[in-house]
Parts: C-alpha cells; structure tokens; sequence
C-alpha cells in the first residue's frame, strides 16, 4: 500500500456477476485504490456446516487485482449463518432481561460461545488458507465493529466464562469479595460458582461486579478477536491486520486491543445535522492517531452522504463529504474508505449513501465520488506523514467505565461530555492534542489535561508526580482521584494519592442540579458559569494556590480553581470555558497554535513527512475567510497552484486547502 | 333492517335478571332499534369445555324480540374463558421479547393457535346453531375489535403458521431469500425451517422479513374471522355478517378484510379533548364508506360521552354527541350505536359512558340518549343513501407497512400525519373524497391524490399511467414509488415506474430535522413551509414544468413542486399548506365543494337517495353562523321546519341541520 | 431507653476489627447513644446452610455496651446469602413480565417463598435465642424497609399464595367472580386454581384483581414481618420491636403494619435540592405520630448530607441537617438515628453521607455530627412529650391503592399529588394535623379532611357521618365515594353512601387536560384556578349551599364547592389555593394555629410533657426573622437562655429555637 487509500466496502453478493465488470470499471473512474470484501459473506463461504463456495470470491479477488484495486479482505465472522444458530440455539445473545435475542439482524452471537468461537476460527482458517498468497490481498479485515449491537451477553456460556475470568482476576474468592466490598449488603459469595452476571436485580447490583464486567466483556470480544488474528499471522504473516473500530466507543478498551492491531482504522459517522459534529470528528480522530502513538491509521468506513440509522437522517450538503475527508487526513489518515461501494436496493442499509447511488452514474453522489478520487490523487505524498502535539489527553477505559456506574453523586458525570469542553477549548485555539494511555511514555508532552480520573491506581498516581516533577505542567478536573481500581474510595478521601500533588481535599461532593449553575470567579473580571458539577474544596497546604473561588450558594468563597507549583486543579464543570484556566497553562509551558492569526471556524494541522510538511486549512464555517499563512512558502497541493506565505489564503465556504512547505 | 339504527352493546350479564326488564323498557323509551349481545359471553355460553348454558341468552332475544328491538348477535370469541386458557396454555400470546401474556384482560389467544381456532369456531357453530333462526336476530358479529390489543404473536405456533403463509407465498427458499435481500448481512436461509418471527433481535431485524410479518400478521386474524363466517354463512346464509372495524388502523389492510363482509362497521372514539378531532373522524368516516364503495356502513359503537382508556378522559360537552353522530351519518352510516348500552359498575370500562348511565335516568346522560334517540327517528329515511366524490385518495396498506419500517430516511414519515394535511385541506374545503384502493376502478373520479405511496407495484404504476392517460388529475407526494412489493428500491431510484409519467427524479432524500423547516416558492407571491421532508429533485424532461422551488437550505433553487402534463409531484411536506399546491389542481379539474359560501367549520355533505337528496350541515366552529342554502328549497328534517334555499340557514354552536331537498 | 436517641446504622463487617475502637471512642466524641447493627450481616452470621458466625458480633455488643452505647440489633434478613440463593433458586423474585431477578443487589427474594421464610426465621431465632439477654440490647430491628426493591413478586410460589389468600377471603369461587366482576371481558373463573398473579397481559387488567393484589402483596411481606416478630416476642419479650418504614409508602398499608410494632420507625430522606421538600417532611413526620395515635416514634434514618441514589444527589448546605433533625423532634420523634455511623468505601451506598465522612474528623461533616450530638443532649426532657391536633386528615391505603388503578377518568388523580396541597394549606397556616385511619375514634377532632376517598365502605361512610352528626366538621374533596370495597360503583353514583350527607350528586367526571385549568368562583371576589380535575356537580337538596361555581367551559355556572350544614364537598382539584376552602371551616370550627403571628416560612409545633410544654420554632425561610412568642416564658433549651415571653425570638436563616414554657 502506497499514496493514500480510496475505496470503500463491497458486497457484491447483492448483485449478479454481470454487473461486476461495471463496478470495477466504475471504481477505475473514480480512482478507487482499495476495496473492502467479505464482511457479510459467511452464509456464502459457507452454505452448509461442510459446505464451502469460494468460487465467486476468488473471481473478484481476481478482478479487482487485474484492475488495479487491492483488497482489504474480511473474515466475515460477524454475521453467522441461520444453520449454524438453528443447529446451536445457544450461540444466541441473552439480554440483561434474559431474552434471547432472535437472528435475522446481525452480531447475533455470544462472544463467550465456544462454538461461535471456533466456527468463526474455522471460516477465518479457511478463508486464510485460500488468499494469504493472492496478490490482490493488501490488509486482513477481522469481523466488523466489534460491539456495535451486542457488548455483552447475559447467557450461561457467559456466565461460565465470566467466572474463569475473575478466578484468572482474584485467584481466591476471598481477594474477590475485598475487591467487590461483599461485606456490605451481606453479598458475600462462599464460591465463584456462585457468581452469575449482573443481571437485573432488585435494586443496585454491587458496583465492582459492574465494573468487571466491563472489563470482561471487552476481554470477552478481544479474545474473539486475537483468536483470529492468531489464525490469520500464522498463515499470512506479512499482511497487516487490522478490525474497524468505531471512534471513542465506551464498551471496547482500545488501548489494548489497538496493541494487538497492525492498523489502527476506525468508522466514523459524524451528524451533517450537528453544526459541531466536525470538533467531535476532530477528537475520534486524534484518538485513532494516538492508539498507535502517531502512526498513520485508515477511515475504513465513513457514508459519502447520509445514514440511515438515525431517526432523521440529513445528507451532507455539497463539499461537506470533501472537506470533512480532508479532516481525518489532518489529523493522521492514511486513506479514505467509505461504507459502501455500491448502494444496496435492499435490506437494512438500502438508504445509507453510497459511492455509486440508487440513480448509479447520473446523480450528484457520482460527481463528487469521481471528482474526490481524483483530488485525492493530488495528494499521494502525504501518505506516511506525521503530526506532533505538545499536549496530552489522558483517557483511561476503567476510569471511564467506573466514572458511569450507578449510584454516584451524579449520573450527569459522562465522560464524553465532560471531554467535550477541554477538547473544544483546544480544538478553537489549533492547539494539537494526543490523546495518552495511563502509565505511558509523556516525556514529549509540555502539558497533560486530565478532564476526569475518577479511578486512579497507585502507580497512575506516581506516574502523574513524576510528569509534573519533571516540569510538566498537569491539569485535572474535577471527581478525580477518587477510587481505586477496585472502586474503593481511597482512604481520607479525594483525590486520595493526588491529595499532595495537587494540595487540596475534596470535602463534599456538590453536584449541581439541571438547569441550574454556580459562578465562578477567576480573577477581579472574570466570572464563568459552573454547570453539572462543584466541590467543597479545601487547599491543603500553604503552596496551594486559590485561583477561582465559588461566587454563590453553599459555597461561596470556597476555592473552585487551585495550582500547586505546575499542578492545576479544576474541581468544577466549566464546560468549553474552561479556557478560562487553560489559556494561561499553555501561556506558561510555552505551547503555541499551530498558526497564529487563524480566523474562527477554520481547522489547522501540520503533518510532517521526509519530503516536507503538510498544511492543512479547513474552512468549516459559513463565509469565505482569508486564511494567513507566514512562512508557508510551497505549493497548494488541491489545486497544484503555488503559494508565497505571505499573501492569505482564500478559503471559501467549505474550502480546505494542503499546503507543502518546507519545514 | 330499515331506517337508522339505534342502540349499543349490552353486557347483561353483568346483571340480574330482573332489572333486564327495566333495561328493555327504557331502550323503548329512548328509541332504541338494535341490540348487540353476547361480545363477551364465552365463559357465560361455555362454563366448561362441554357444558352449555344458553338458557339466559334465550330469555334475552326473546325479550328483545317482544318489545321490537333487533339484535346484532356476536359470537362472542375475543375474550376466551379461563379453563381454556388453563388447560391449553400454549393458546397465550407471546411478545417479541418473548414474554407470555397472561389472562385477567381480553383478546389474550394466539391468532395462529390451531386450539384456540377450533374452540372459536366450535362456539360460533353452537350460537349459529341456536339463533340462526330467532326473529330478533339481523346481524352477525363476529369477534370483537380484531387486533386491539394483540396484533401479531411471536410463540412457536405463530412461528410454525408464519412459514407456512412463507412456502405458499415463495414456493422456494430462492425466492425468499431473492425477496428478502438476504444475500446483505449474511441471512441467507437454507430451509423454510430456519426462519422465525422478527422477534427482538441485536441490531435492525430484515426489512422485507418485517413487511411479509405486517403482511401474514394481518392475514392470520383474517383467517381466524373467514373460519366464523364460514360457519355463520353456511347456518345462516340470509343473515349479514359484520366484525367491527377501529377506524383507519394500520396492522389491518381492511380493505382485503371489507371484501369478506356484508356490512362494514367501525369503532370510532374521536377525542373531545382534541379540537381537530372531528376532522379525523370524517376521514374514517370517509374510508368505512370506501371500504364496500361507497354502501352505508354501520357506527358499531362510539362513546356517549368521554371513554377511560385515554391518559385524561374529556367528556363531551352539551351537543356534541349529537352533532358527531349526525357527521357518521353525513359520511355515510346508517346506524349509530354505542359501547355501551348501561354502564359498568365493575371491571376495565365502568367509567366509559353510557347510554344509561351510572345515575341512571336522572342524569345529563340519559336526557341527551332520549333526545337524540327521537331526532334519529326523524331522520329514518336517510337510510340507504349514498354520496359521491370527484376526488379519490389513494390508500395502500402495504405502503403504509413498507413506509413505517425502519432504517429509513426520516422516522417522522407516518403515513396518518402524511395524510392528515392533505386531507385537510380537501374537508376544509368541504370537496367530498372516498379512499381508493389501490387497482380499483378510477373512472369515476376526477382527481386522485397520492399522499404517499412508497411502495409501488408494477401494475399499480401502470393503473395509475392509465388514469392520467384517460384525463385524470393525479397530485402525487414525496417519497413515493420508492420501492417494489419486496421492498427492494426501484431500479434507477424513485420515483420508479413514475418517472416518466412525473417527469421528475429523485437525486437524495433530504429530510428536515424536528423544529426545522424549509421555505418553498410557489409563484411570485407565495412562500410557504415544509417541515418533516423535502427532496433533491431534478426535472427529467422539458415537458416538466417547476411549479415551486426551495427558498434556502443546501436544496435552494431546486424544484420542490413540479406537473407533467396532469400529474403533479410534491417533493416536500407541507402539511396543510398543500392546499396551496391542491386549490389550482381542482380548479383544473372542475372539482367543486358541495356548497358554496359555506362559513368556516361548517362540515357540508350530500346523500342522495331515491327520494330526494340530503344536505347535512354540521356547525364545528364556536358561534352561530349563517349558511346559505342556495338551491335546497325543501324541509330540514330535524325541526321539520320548510327551507326555501333563499334565506340562510341559522346554525347555533355544535348545531346541525339535514335538509331534503328535490335533487 | 431514655432521653432523646442519637446514632445511625453501622456495617462493621465492611472494616478489620482494629478500626471499631476507634468507631466506638469517636461515637462517645459525638454523643452517640443508639447504634443499629446487624442489618446486612446474614452472609456474615451464617456463612452456610449449618455454619453459624456469632464471636464478631458479640464482640462488638460487648464493646458497645461497655462504652454505653445501647444497641438497636437487626435480624438481618432482608438480603438472603448467596448460597442459600443458589441453593433455591426460586427464591429469587420475579417481575410482572416474567424476568427473574438476579442476585448481586439486596432484597433478592420472593415474599412468599417458603424457603425464605423458614430460612429468615431461622436466622432470627438463632439471633433471639442468643442476645435476648445482652445488656446492650435495646431495640429489635426486623428486616429492612420492607418492600424498598421488591414489593410484589409474580412467581409460582407467589400465585400459589395469592390463590391461598383469595380463599381466605372469598370462600366460593362464586364470591371472587361477583367481586372482581367477571361477567365482564369474559373472565369468569370456575376453580381459584385458575387465577394467577396480574402478570402482563394484552390489555388492562381487571382492576378488583389488581386491587386485591396490592392488598394481598402488603400482607405477604407482613406475613414475613409477623413470622420474625413471634420468634423475637418468643424469646424476648420484654424488648421493643421496630421495623423501619419509609415514609408515606403506597406499596404498604402502615396503618395495619404499625398496629403489630411496638416503636414506630421511619427512614425519611427529604431531597435537598426541593424547596419544599420539608413541607413534605412534615407530612410523613406526622403520619408516623399518627400511626400509633401520638406515641412518639424515631426517625430510623436519615442522612447526614446528601444520599446516593437520586440521579443528582445534593448535599444538606451548613446547618440544614440540624434544621431538619429538628423538625422531625418537633413532630413527635423521639430520636434521631442516620444512615450510616461510617461511610462505605465500597459497594452501591459509598457516596452515601455519613456521620463519619470518607475525610473522617477532618471535615465539616464530622464537625456538625459532633455538634449536633451536644445540642441534642441538651433537649433529653423533650422526649416522650406529645403533641395534640384539632384537624385530622383521612389516610387509608385501600382508596389509594383503588384511586390509582388503569382505566380511571384521569391518571393524573395520584393521591400524594391531591393531599399536597391540602397539607401545604394547613402547615402554612401552623395548625397541627393528625392523620387519621378510617373508622378510628374521631371524637377528638374539629375538622376532618378528607382530600379524597375514591374507595368508600358502607361503615366508613356511616363513622363518617356520626363524626357530622356529632358536631365535627367534614370537608371532603372531589372523585370521592366512587367505589365500595370491592371497586363496584356505588348505586346511583358517586358519592354514594355520602349524597345524602354531602347533599351533592356527581353527574359525570370532568377531568382537566395537562397545561388546561378552569376558574372557580367563590363569592364575588374571589376566583382560583382548578387543575387537574373538575365535576358535573348537582345540589340534591335545599340545604345544599353553593359557595363556589365554575367559571367557565362546559361546567360554567355549575356548582364547584357545597356545603350542607357542616359538611363541605370541593369536587375540584385546587392545590394549596383550597386554602379559600378550608379557611372559613377553621374559623368555625375554632380551630386556631399554634402561635398568632408567625412570619412566613417558620414552621412552629408544641409538645408537651409532664415537665412542661415544647415550643419548636424553625425557620426554613432564607432570611433571618423575629418570632414574637407571647405567653411563652421560660427557657430556650439549645442555648440555655432564659425567654420571657414578651420579646420575639430572632431566628438566623436556618435557625431553631425549643421553649420550654410552663403549659
């Protein structure tokens, strides 16, 4: 694989062979490097349990390879046959409820069930055996959005694996029943036997169970993953790998799985209807980048126009499929793929956009999937590039999976949504960000943004001093440091092991109730609105400085903002104002936008390659602006015109422009 | 049976045998004509498996049938007794979550339950038996309410009868699985065996499998009433058969269902509390009289006053029962009875009205029943008139099924909102409309409005290129001829088989999100608003003429209202607004109202009999008005007072009147 | 036990033994007197089915009583261990829709469950039999808020004892059929082994049914309480028993409940975020005096700040925890214990306040826990003093059961939503209420308020009427004596057995939409707004005075509010503007509020003692105040000042003041 990728998924299936040889004539046109194939072709492959049908598959195969395009080949496992669920009813998922979920969807399976599991094995050996030495192969394609309907399954199979996994986790039932606090509400369990999923109970089910089960249901999937994966290194040992994930998903730690992947790619669906879905967009993507540290990752799926999975589903207006393509290139893509090729006239998916419409060659759709193709030509050398930021994110799966159990202060806490306003804050100032694993390297970074921590272990916490000892400059909100990786709280309360490097106590936790909101003061002039959250907040030493104070209520007077040395405190929810503390942190550490002068609304990313850097201007609002552009002397890769770096850059409504300069 | 029907059910069960004499003497007094008995009288008739007690029911025709009040004779299986639920449980419905419904309510039997199919039909053999020659007895009643509660079942029988209707719809596996698209998500299906119910499944359950499911879910109950009215034409071939319909209901495509009856008749409880309620009550009113072309139909029950099943129950003020029921009338009924003749005093419905109500004859309640009672008596010789419409509208359950499965573009698109506007329009208008099923003979009408027909057949697209070739007037509305019966899309796109009689296609469906709306130019003057929907839409020949366009939005300029020769296409919703679009159609066609200069809220129809013609006019609005009556010199025949047609006609607040004049 | 109780409940089982002589030496700081053990520890007691762990726990009574801390001791049963669970799976409780719930919360078992039965009392015998004796043993402590997760189960084991309980009440099958009206819908039953619980079914339910259900799933967990209380009577009777009730609880009717406990005891948890949450506060305090005719009660739990399972948990700002401990002494409790002694660090409740916070001494929490222990023991003389009301307001469970079944004229008829405003009306007034149990001595009441009686026995309304007779005033509120106990209609409609009294006919129920109301006229200058509910309402007599009319609508000019001699009818839904009502009845009644001249918001009791009369004035208004306080000379008992009667009492926002006066 070389230049950047373009193509998208295919599911010939649904037509006769006839009309293969137009697709591919068709791809030709448009500039199609790369196809997806296979993803729901197990009841083809395989009719019958003995029953396999490869003859078509290799025809394609054959196909595309002699037409240029490469294949992205898929295991197909995601969707099994109706034979082998009619002949192994218990492959079916079971609800929290109990109900078992019926076939005639898909992911109707349990990750848990042996049979499942080796049934996928066998289809993802076969199909191995047969291409690992095609030509047209360029990248595995295991299963399809691991955890898009079914996260967990309640079954007996589960159950079952899901006490081989806390016998792995706890070794003897009394560490679990520390771990899960059974003495409260007399829920100790003599055996792990005795120990069935969270199920719906009573009332509140114990908040450790939860919080394995999260653990485990993530595993549970991962293992059906690797089980693959295995198969496919054995006997393809040179071709990559990789699963599609689905942008920051709550159910998959993809930490770890990103580990076991050649190649990160995601599928991203942002709304056309959401006037901010291109800063959420933003962040998906900075985190596919930094799965791998910065390695180039692919857009396997994103819909040239609209889905069909919401309840209104808008297109996207002229240019906005364009420029919003442009944008995962900005931030790290190596290629562009979209779901799908050509549009189903059937099933579920019939009014999801595609590259070659219901209206085929005539409509609009077409136009811009050719006109696309051909600008992406434009823009091969960006391919392998890459881009460095001077502020680090950190997002922790089990913080954020603790941080949404039931019972806490408030259920209004949601990652996401607390992310959103310190991300936006960056994104509206150009400030490149990665997001960072806890317990990774953060030499590189000047500043690490801690929206939330609720769970923090031990070693996360002197990770952190460290970071801040070695003059970086840390800056945590609120409901931190509060338990740890057992959901205990930590002793003396938040934020516990942080209480010393942050020089405060929490003493109360003082959620605010909808529709309501604290000010604060930052300063004589500055008075922001706190929503969602506050905390009585007591500074614990004289180092401890009081940089915003709680201007009303219970808590007035009390500090709301705090530093100690280069460790900031936010203990309140200030959504996107919180660039009200940021803006002097990154003043102080010396982090600088990636241009200065940029107007409002236009997104701005360099990657750097052997060959130069990459500019990248992305006009996402309404009117034309003139984007200056100092030092950026080179060339405007979309329009091959040359640009001096000292006349702005025009960018009309929509208007993205990919300037090579030389540094 | 001769002149208007009067009276409702009456559960006398519920009773004593001694105060049955009082009941029949106060029906006499109210004028009571017709009874419906025994709707729920299984457990009463069958006590036990073999024992029958019809003694009761005896005492009550013969008692009827003395003091001259038909009886409409119901067979009473909608609510099976409890000793066969108990010795045949598997007769219990079953939801798509798999949960069994128990026994305490009604209608709690599985449609495809070979047990309780033949207790039913063995129960209606025992009455017919009995009754089929009393005096007393004018009409059958099969069942109750077909659908009301349980409108399809999920259990292991119904499974078994669903790929029953699947092998004689298909024939071949290939087939069902070409129609069902099953090739996408990997469903294909080996055996018949294989296939269940679109029970609760992981993610969006097969379209097509959903639509034969609304198809085979309407047809199972059909089968459960052919199998009674089998019984009852062949033991009692004189005597007309109804089953009493709930207005325009979606699991029911009552069109099929009115083809197995002698006489339709309808449920209908407009909602007090709902200002426009009367103008979705004519529309029912409109389809009941469609459903046989244009015979008299029967109001089988409607609320005295307020009903208990809506969430706040308003009762109806002085008046407005009385002009509710004279508007069935006006649309086309010849009878008017009521659920219920005396009020409950236990159980689900004691606080639903009554023509006796629970205070008995002192009441505001009985006044009115007496009143009204003896006003229809006036009025006997309407009866067996009929009306006619210039302007058909089509309506097509397996499109309405089709439009409302998910995954579509916009999930706002329900068909009785669709409708809703258009109709509208056409009432406030007073233009007579009869609904007209798809196929059936046009000629009669003028104009046939399509507000939507998302699924088209191939014939119907030549039926209704047939219309317009023949000089009809056809105004068609967005998301039409989307797809074929298998719900797979037209090839090309919409509109399909329209294309070339519209002269317009469809290049992406554009819907418009909640609290959103789109302004559209008709002419110079007239801007006017679509919510919920628009499209972008291309003129696909110079004979198409743009006769509206998009004022803003990514759509700005396009056509959004076009005409070919005489066949307009509305791309967007406008709701009632469409009147715009409509006005200039009618005007073309030479389609008049019934009357002209008619007051606002005044409600204007004609019957026409062999006696002469009867204008109704029904006063909606909250003041008196005049009307003027130019033409009908003649009597209005609830006062008897002579009508000159030269003086207008004083109608006070909720007033009507029923003029027979000569033509 | 003496002086005023002071504590809450402790999990000891949750820390190493090493932590509970700190636990005990901090409970002496804070003046603690009372501590609830045992409450979750059955899994910790009786490790399995014949492994008994009794050593912990004498340790800690032992360490209690050494430090004179009295012990309120639990039976422990209301969270069955996991192994007896596992062991008899069909304990666990079923849902209406058939799901079993899982274990892993608490409350896990089916009230009727045998097994669970012998099982709990098993535990308590072996907890009687061993600390009967135990010095520091002052209270028995059955279950756990009976009914908090589980009210009602659905199972087998639960229909077998449902059907037990239906023959004790019925005897014939004959007599549930003619109660539950089974003539209706067909449901007549021929063996009460073809009744089962109302599980979900196609449509609603027969109401008697359902009534009988709630009344028999009150009595299944009283069953369960009555079996541990014998033992405890058993083997130690001489100690106290309570078990803890939540407030005003629909599932359970208290008024049988308390007659079978010795002490009263309640768990209140008024949200801090409502800012009228200690006006309903007041309402639950006074019904738990009431539940045993004034004996004063304790107040079991509340929490110290915030609570953990509202979806936004506030906390109690400074001095609000103390206000409102203060206001439940003020209505009759004689302690006040809290949820929990040391808070949680894991399990669903950690985020729960407790008197010693996760911070332990180090923060505000503790502080006002040990300041709050101070004021207490200076406030011993209050305890066993009473209070006395000249307004009784009726409360019985069967009317709110039957009021709040389907299929009524308004769902929006909820009894705590009507008696809210009655109440507020009444407490902004200061005038002392009792609630009062139908059929109850009466004769020490001026005014009887009854806010609404859906469900009217024949002896009920006759108690009612001698209350008249006999001099005392009756103001009853609308949708009144509908039903008799078997919710039959009363002959001739509503009210029933009281028309003659009440000297008003109800012609029909005119529920008010949502957003709607309709003004009420009363006298020339006055007119309030009917929400809700409304009534076609007729004098029946001369004597019946019209005191307020509709104003509009239907019901214009129709009588709104009656009175015939000193029997009131409101039949609209009025809120606290009933106050208009109400006010003139207590004029002439005589009935005065407990202090002239009290500003706005402060809320003002009186008990009194053999020592000397309580006057509690509390100040929830956000202002500081001056309370004259005439006639009360003495002392203020939580400073110790001396008051002379003449001077008012100035109160900061928040603040409380006890006098001690001589009468």
């Amino acid at each position: 694989m070389h230049g950047l990728l373009y193509g998208g998924d295919w599911n010939p299936e649904q037509w006769p062979e006839s009309v293969w040889a137009e697709d591919v004539r068709l791809m030709r046109e448009a500039g199609v490097t790369m196809i997806t194939l296979g993803v729901f072709s197990w009841a083809r492959l395989q009719p019958g349990p003995d029953d396999w049908d490869f003859g078509w598959l290799d025809r394609l195969l054959d196909l595309l390879h002699a037409h240029g395009v490469a294949v992205d080949l898929a295991t197909g496992t995601a969707s099994p046959p109706a034979w082998l669920v009619r002949g192994h009813p218990e492959i079916l998922p079971v609800t929290a409820d109990g109900v078992r979920l019926e076939f005639g969807s898909r992911q109707h399976y349990c990750p848990s069930s042996p049979v499942y599991r080796a049934a996928a094995g066998r289809l993802a050996r076969k199909i191995a055996e047969r291409y690992a030495a095609h030509p047209a192969l360029a990248l595995w394609h295991i299963h399809n959005e691991y955890g898009d309907h079914v996260t967990e399954c309640f079954c007996a199979e589960s159950a079952t694996d899901f006490r081989r996994w806390l016998r792995t986790r706890y070794g003897t039932i009394d560490a679990l029943n520390h771990a899960w606090g059974t003495a409260f509400w007399a829920q100790r369990y003599g055996t792990f036997d005795e120990i069935e999923p969270p199920r719906t109970a009573p009332g509140p089910v114990n908040p450790t169970q939860n919080l394995d089960w999260r653990r485990f249901s993530s595993d549970a999937l991962r293992e059906c993953y690797r089980a693959e994966k295995a198969v496919l290194d054995e006997l393809a040992p040179a071709v990559p790998v990789t699963t599609n994930f689905m942008s920051m998903f709550k159910p998959l730690d993809y930490w770890a799985w990103a580990d076991e992947e050649d190649l990160v790619s995601d599928d991203a669906y942002p709304d056309p209807a959401d006037p901010r879905a291109h800063v959420n967009a933003a962040l998906d993507y900075d985190l596919m980048r930094s799965l791998k540290r910065g390695r180039p990752w692919l857009l396997m799926e994103q819909a040239p126009s609209a889905v069909s999975w919401r309840p209104v589903n808008v297109p996207k207006r002229p240019g906005l499929q364009r420029l919003w393509s442009l944008q995962a290139l900005a931030r790290g893509a190596d290629g562009l793929m979209y779901f799908q090729w050509r549009a189903s006239v059937a099933g579920a998916e019939k009014y999801h956009s595609a590259l070659l419409p219901h209206r085929g060659t005539a409509g609009r759709g077409w136009r811009e999937t050719v006109r696309f193709g051909a600008e992406l030509a434009r823009l091969g050398e960006v391919a392998g590039s890459r881009s460095r930021a001077d502020v680090g994110i950190l997002l922790d799966w089990d913080s954020w999976w603790a941080l949404e159990l039931d019972d806490h202060p408030s259920t209004r806490m949601r990652w996401r949504e607390l992310l959103a306003g310190w991300y936006a804050a960056l994104w509206e100032r150009n400030i490149p960000v990665d997001f960072v694993r806890p317990g990774s390297p953060v030499d590189g970074y000047r500043v690490l943004v801690v929206p939330n921590l609720y769970l923090l272990r031990a070693e996360h916490a002197a990770w952190l001093g460290k970071f801040v000892a070695e003059g970086g400059h840390l800056v945590c909100g609120g409901f931190s440091a509060v338990v740890d990786e057992n959901d205990h709280v930590h002793e003396g309360g938040a934020p516990g092991p942080l209480r010393e490097l942050l020089g405060v106590a929490v003493d109360e936790w003082w959620p605010v109730p909808d529709g309501q909101s604290v000010p604060v003061r930052l300063g004589e002039e500055r008075v922001v609105e706190a929503t969602v959250w506050s905390e009585w907040l007591e500074p614990l030493t004289d180092g401890t400085e009081v940089l915003g104070t709680y201007d009303a209520g219970a808590l007035r007077g009390l500090p709301a903002v705090t530093r100690k040395g280069s460790a900031w405190y936010v203990s309140c929810h200030l959504g996107e104002e919180v660039s009200s503390v940021l803006d002097p942190v990154l003043e102080e550490a010396g982090v600088r936008p990636v241009l200065p002068g940029v107007p409002d609304g236009v997104e701005t990313t360099v990657r750097r390659g052997p060959d130069g850097a990459y500019l990248f201007l992305l006009n996402h609002g309404e009117n034309s602006v003139d984007v200056p552009v100092p030092g950026w002397a080179g060339a405007e890769l979309l329009t091959g015109e040359p640009v001096d770096g000292e006349r702005p850059l025009r960018l009309p409504e929509l208007g993205a422009a990919v300037i090579r300069g030389p540094r």
